[in-house]
């Protein structure tokens, strides 16, 4: 028998790539994020209820929402598909297309949600495929990056996709992020079509020897290593050209003593790295003012980096 | 006034790419290695007095030998270039064209060796530029990860070449390393020539997911974790070509218990790592048994990581 009648979850927004990990990096924030909200209903089967702040945008039938689909791919290995009727609600808490994981979270939160639901049938670690499948819809190509970053909290490798392979890193206690957030809109798909199939070899090499010291960085709080790894010479060339203002701001958050600044999974959200919150703010105060003086909107916002990930709130 | 009036220091054998990090890992092994005696004379300036087990094939010119460029860039530096009348002689004591860091470790031996005999005016960080500089002749191109993990030992990570910038990486306590050395010679240049100058995207992102991955795994001591990141999809395939019956030998390694396989520098050794003695000796014994079905001769080779690296010894 379930224990409750209804779970409310919150995931975090997420940061990919961290510069010289595309693909394969990812850390949660705090302060943005999605909630699902999943009750139990007389008949029906899985269905979804309510989406707000997503302005109308998202689909609500279950099999092409990231939500219901992960939620689905749960229900399915539980064995309850057909025996379980619940409804989800979505509230979506950050801006759609922003490269800060939206849909992501909603995967993560939806498959905590129901599984809290039903009686915790599965471990946290064993929700990871459920939610890589709902992203699947979202970006059409299974990333485990944000998904596992949503629901664990913290640093995490993705050494596979499908089925996922990830490694919790640890966090440094002293980092703080910066996100600046440009009013403009970047699919997915689309940044991701824009990359070379190719890469240098040279490049390559440089970029998995900045990968290796960012992780020896993360492991030993070593914040000039950290520094010295976050850079991406493949990625970020390529996908920078789609910001409008990206260099100016990446030097501003530099000069303002950021370790490092690229673009938050594929943009156009840019991410900062700092060591202290007064940094953080004054980094996200210095990149404003690039966006300011081209006459662009946008948002800032300020963390730490939130080691919870997805989790139970009170309803 | 210098100290002493001879120093004979040895540098040990070193395994570079380990799989997933090519140009950027290395770690060195115990037994096998290389000594350099560096002695005060009256006069002449730097020379190389005796070089022996290389069968006359390397230069005795202080300016084509990678141990007298080593010494000689340690020497500039201390501004004694025309000052110190010093004879090196060179011990080597592995086979040339190896894949075991040869070179490399003659490098590391001569610029300790130099450095204790004029009176320590270096770090052993410090000498590592040095050590690169006579790296350079032998390969062609500055590489720092056999020269680095022959001086210092452990797991090296170079993040940047020139100027050198690397990590001492933890040493899980019970690796254990197999070397397999197949008796014919490749040239690291020639080696480094049949390789393809782009890599798939694609390829390149499993390869840093590798990386990090066994960074993440050297830090936590997760078995597991090592073997699963041991992964070569870019290099080995082409420069397996090159070694007569690697596939078969990879596979002996593998199911003789090995966590992970691949060559070692631009071969013709290959290296297994595993945890114990015990295994380390079977899969030699299984890979020794692929060569004599081909009628290959080889030698095999079993240690421990080597966590001290190059250290002045006995005359």
């Amino acid at each position: 028998m379930p224990s409750t009648k209804s779970v409310r979850v919150f995931a975090p927004a997420t940061v990919a790539n961290v510069a010289c990990g595309f693909d394969v990096l990812g850390f949660a924030i705090h302060g943005l994020g999605d909630y699902v909200t999943a009750r139990f209903v007389d008949q029906g089967g899985l269905g979804i209820e309510s989406i707000t702040g997503d302005g109308g945008r998202l689909p609500k039938e279950t099999s092409k929402n990231t939500a219901g689909l992960a939620a689905l791919a749960l229900l399915k290995k539980a064995g309850k598909e057909s025996g379980a009727n619940i409804q989800l609600s979505i509230e979506k808490n950050m801006p759609l297309g922003s490269g800060l994981g939206s849909s992501a979270a909603s995967s993560a939160a939806a498959v905590v949600a129901v599984n809290e639901l039903i009686g915790k049938p599965f471990s946290v670690q064993e929700l990871l495929p459920f939610a890589v499948e709902g992203e699947m819809a979202a970006s059409g190509s299974a990333h485990a990056d944000n998904v596992a970053a949503a629901l664990f909290g913290g640093f995490i490798l993705v050494k596979t996709h499908n089925p996922p392979d990830v490694i919790s890193l640890p966090t440094p206690s002293k980092l703080h992020c910066t996100i600046i957030h440009p009013s403009i809109e970047i699919q997915t798909r689309n940044s991701r079509m824009i990359l070379k199939k190719d890469v240098l070899l040279e490049k390559a090499v440089t970029q998995w020897a900045n990968l290796g010291a960012l992780v020896a960085g993360l492991y030993t709080e070593d914040y000039e290593l950290i520094s010295r790894s976050l850079h991406d010479e493949i990625i970020e060339p390529v996908r920078s050209i789609l910001i409008p203002g990206f260099a100016d701001m990446k030097q501003a958050a530099i000069d303002a003593g950021a370790l490092g600044c690229s673009i938050s999974g594929s943009g156009p959200s840019i991410f900062a790295l700092s060591i202290s919150k007064k940094e953080a703010e004054s980094i996200g105060n210095s990149m404003g003012s690039v966006l300011k003086k081209i006459g662009l909107e946008y948002h800032t916002h300020v963390s730490e980096i939130n080691t919870t990930g997805a989790h139970v709130v009170k309803a």
